[in-house]
């Protein structure tokens, strides 16, 4: 089969010939319609400290995908859930399900983790193999859709976690594709004012066309002046910290309310001073790191959302490649001008 | 000036001309501009066993009402909050601020409240006076839906206590007027899907145009079955049980998802039969008794959605008298064709 | 091996020799040590309505247990995480994994639940195989507290839900021995007053022995009042209703505050008559249904209590017996002389 | 009568004569019992920048203390609750009551809080005047621990937020008094570890003396290390970072379990370096600013847990002086060797 490849340490990835995976009997072979292309694929391509600290080349990259049911190992079959043919999205994070983190509600925080397309074979080709436990139906959601409900999720665990979104003020900082659903599940779940920022004027169009009240671009706007202007001068219930940049984290504490939340998904790749007196305790601030998905609420509210049609992430999609064209669709990502970008593998 | 006044014990109420009620330092006189025709009026009108036990004539009736500030006392101008000439509309419970739910976030359940129209003179009149803590500005709402905002405190109440109302399935068992509204709610608030049901078809009507996806009427619909029917065979995240019949407990509760909510706001008049085991225990529910509005959490989250424009309850309101046609108000709810009823008191 | 069978339809079970049960690749086979028995295998025994609707005979009977593991299948063998010879407890709810109560943190309320002793073969026997995932190593639990880890958790279950246990008080009503377990784990956690109550003096004493700071006997006292008396007035902030019987639900609602919780856990075999009006929704109460265990979150808490010595439930273990003692064990509890029973199964 | 008087800008304080408060309709004027001296009345005599920044003297210093009732204005008289000679202790954070805080349940975080001995006349003085609605009798509690309620309310806020202490681990970050206050809080509610952290042993050895299992000393200890030890590797559950350094912050994030919490009351004076991608996004924490107590559910459950015994702050008390002996008060807590230190002010 197809399958975008990274060979060896080192930048850039090969599309190459290898063969379909082997399935046990928990397993279920899945045939890959769709797969996001995600900031993550790009540092694996950049083959940054990250990437190379972690990942074992030979490695089939690609966590973001839908499918179709080829095959089922025979503990799967038995469970009698999902069928040869089912269309299918996946939890690209598979889990010990022993570690306390696991046992308690928690399996986003596994201590033993693998994530498809950085631990182990990825969906950038026409088959994948993943854990039965991990599977969940489509169920009519369309698979250019289902392709990208990994980073659709990201974005309702971000806005949901602290549970009082109907009503509030909500304010993402920084509009990439998660950021710009996150506009989009904000509207959907009952904010009453959305206010999105971003340096980039074409992912402000798109956080507008996901239902943004205001943007806001920090080259030209104060940005914290502007938030506490529209929310009568006392901040936003919730921010949404998707930038992962020290001047977003910084604007991200004194745009919160007293008494408000951040949830941080944006990940950082330097540190961050932060004045936790004045920014964090005398404001009684609560600040949540963001990871994954919860197994599997944030999978079931999502699939509510969008079944409903109170979420509709299309208009983020801004390009479409076969899995021939990952260069090109690495190369869109990397200019800046692309939201979501999707690779069309299989029929 | 004019007061809508139960005169003596017995049924009926009497339009009479009442002298304006003093106010004291902490107090503000409010000119009324509308009032809303509550349930609890009729009962007070028919003088039934709750009304004759607690009201104490002579008594101005009257809870729900928006206004025009006419007079600060000394405490309340010095406040600064509220002055002369701002629209306003008030909590109608007046709590001790001293009993341990005061003092812990619960201060609508005050073990010595006094309700305004049922303990002390209410707000049918021309005038009436307020303790300023009770007072909030409209800020842009309309005098007629600041009128309501008392009933529509309570569904926002009835949603929203859970808390995971955005991609949840609610049924609205009964849809009175807060019924109504608390379709209005939950699909501001991110419900996915909102069943609502009630006996009478006008009533169905109104909940339609608040936004319910399916109507169920219990004379024709096997009600319990339909809504396993569009919830996957599960039943509903929250069922908001605004009918009070002992009937309704039991599809409540039989339409409730394992692990689900019924959040209970409509007053029984009599006791129902419960088989704890089948419908509580076993299912894992939760039941939530819902009294008033939480103060203020709910009016604030009130006041955004209104604000904002997700929520319109005006399609609940169906007629409209003067002061003096409290009569005819009286006479067209019980007649079971009205929505919500308002009194265009002042201007 | 030696096995307590419910051989067939009627009263009564019989020790006899039955074949070591098999297991599958994701079981696990433990030799039995301890087994606890419960009010249930007691339903089990006499053949009432419930028992002969919901089991199937030949079946070996009890699901409360510990023991060492003796063999391990092949993939609970590959998880590495238990090995032979480790001393364990299970829980014994078997759940299906994919329902949506499964899926979403509702393990304890799967809609497919099957439970040994009940659903498939139990635990008074000489060996049980069990599904890898519900084994949990008892890590320095004694096997005598192991084998009652199932209703000691109903009991955390019942106390903790909610969450506000520190400084709170608590009225167990109903002192069985889930009662009395629920005794100990309200003061472990921290609550501040702690009351219980049953007509039975002998278990009043065992409520004592777990720390209850006053005990009720509503034969002589009346419960409401005294239960108001040592709570200011006001009533108690959670009531655990382990009684199951309409009078105990009458006082369990009357004995809570304003804004209070009762998390009901006792089976009712009859309808109680609830006036929702008074008791629930004009108090602002909040009723749970207490199914089982969560999985695992209750066991977590429970394990750190027993382990660090906060909870020491030896004290309601009044009896124990051989296996081959059943019919003994169940003839004490019936006589209402009895807290905990122990089978002395393994060594 | 008597006060300590910051009688100027400038390092010191003075014990001066100067006029007993006037009180207004809704205020209780004092006689001042017992005071606690705390770290705040430091940076007061110190004169640093943030005391500079505050406070306009001349103003009497001091915001914990106990008294007995000697006036009542005619509102608070009227109000029936308190009574002259009655003993009480107040929450000295005075709040607007108007804004979205104070009217959401977030009074301690009011935008308007004015704070006695800082912002108005506080209590290291034969009386003080304070709003009705701050005082609160100590029913039994002694006045010696009445005096210290502030800042065993800051613990009580600082161990119970996130509401899971039941079985679970905390660790201390920081033994001052109130760290020290913490230990006793996290036993008392119910944790199954408490582990503790300072440089100065004396401080730890009264963190033991409050219940800690385990205390560790940064300067000899691997701190991180030790509790991962203690936690089977995993990390704690709740910490409570008291000591306000960037060192400590560093071991807090590291100390936590992933999706454990990290409340923050220590004050830094300075910034922290934070790796929010290692420390906080890919551990799912939480961090909580911690700013007073709430009002008044923090004092209800210390009320609660003083009362029933449970929590016992006096050993922490390691020093008494009369309110003429301020500045060796001041030097003893300078010099390290002191826990929480008292003024014995009136009898």
């Amino acid at each position: 089969m197809r399958a975008i490849v990274k060979t060896a340490a080192g930048p850039g990835m090969q599309v190459r010939d290898v063969p379909v995976p082997s399935i046990g009997p928990s397993d279920v072979l899945i045939r890959v319609l769709n797969a996001g292309v995600c900031g993550t694929d790009l540092h694996i391509w950049e083959w940054d400290a990250w990437a190379s600290g972690r990942l074992k080349p030979p490695l089939t990259i690609g966590h973001e995908f839908s499918g179709r049911i080829e095959k089922l190992g025979s503990a799967a079959e038995a469970e009698g859930v999902l069928l040869v043919g089912d269309l299918v999205t996946a939890e690209g994070h598979i889990i010990c399900g022993h570690c306390l983190p696991c046992r308690t509600g928690n399996g986003h925080l596994c201590v033993r983790t693998r994530i498809i397309g950085v631990d182990r074979d990825g969906a950038f080709a026409d088959f994948i193999a993943m854990p039965v436990s991990n599977v969940m139906k489509l169920d009519g959601i369309s698979p250019e859709i289902g392709a990208i409900m990994d980073p659709v999720g990201n974005a309702v665990h971000t806005v949901l976690e602290g549970g009082e979104v109907p009503g509030s003020t909500v304010f993402v900082l920084g509009c990439g594709p998660i950021g710009c659903f996150a506009v989009g599940v904000a509207r959907a779940a009952g904010a009453s004012l959305v206010v999105a920022s971003d340096l980039n004027p074409r992912r402000l169009e798109l956080a507008r066309a996901m239902g943004a009240h205001h943007t806001l671009n920090p080259s030209t706007d104060d940005v914290v002046a502007r938030v506490r202007e529209v929310t009568g001068g006392l901040g936003v219930d919730l921010v949404c910290e998707m930038s992962g940049h020290p001047a977003g984290h910084a604007q991200a504490f004194s745009s919160a309310r007293p008494g408000g939340r951040v949830n941080m998904l944006g990940t950082p790749s330097r540190n961050t001073e932060v004045d936790f007196a004045r920014d964090v305790i005398f404001k009684g601030l609560t600040l949540y790191g963001v990871t994954g998905r919860k197994m599997y609420s944030t999978w079931n509210a999502m699939q509510r959302l969008l079944k409903a049609g109170q979420l509709d992430p299309r208009p983020v999609i801004t390009h479409r490649f076969p899995l021939e064209g990952i260069a090109e669709a690495v190369a869109v990502i990397k200019d800046g001008q692309a939201g979501k970008v999707i690779l069309e593998i299989g029929t």
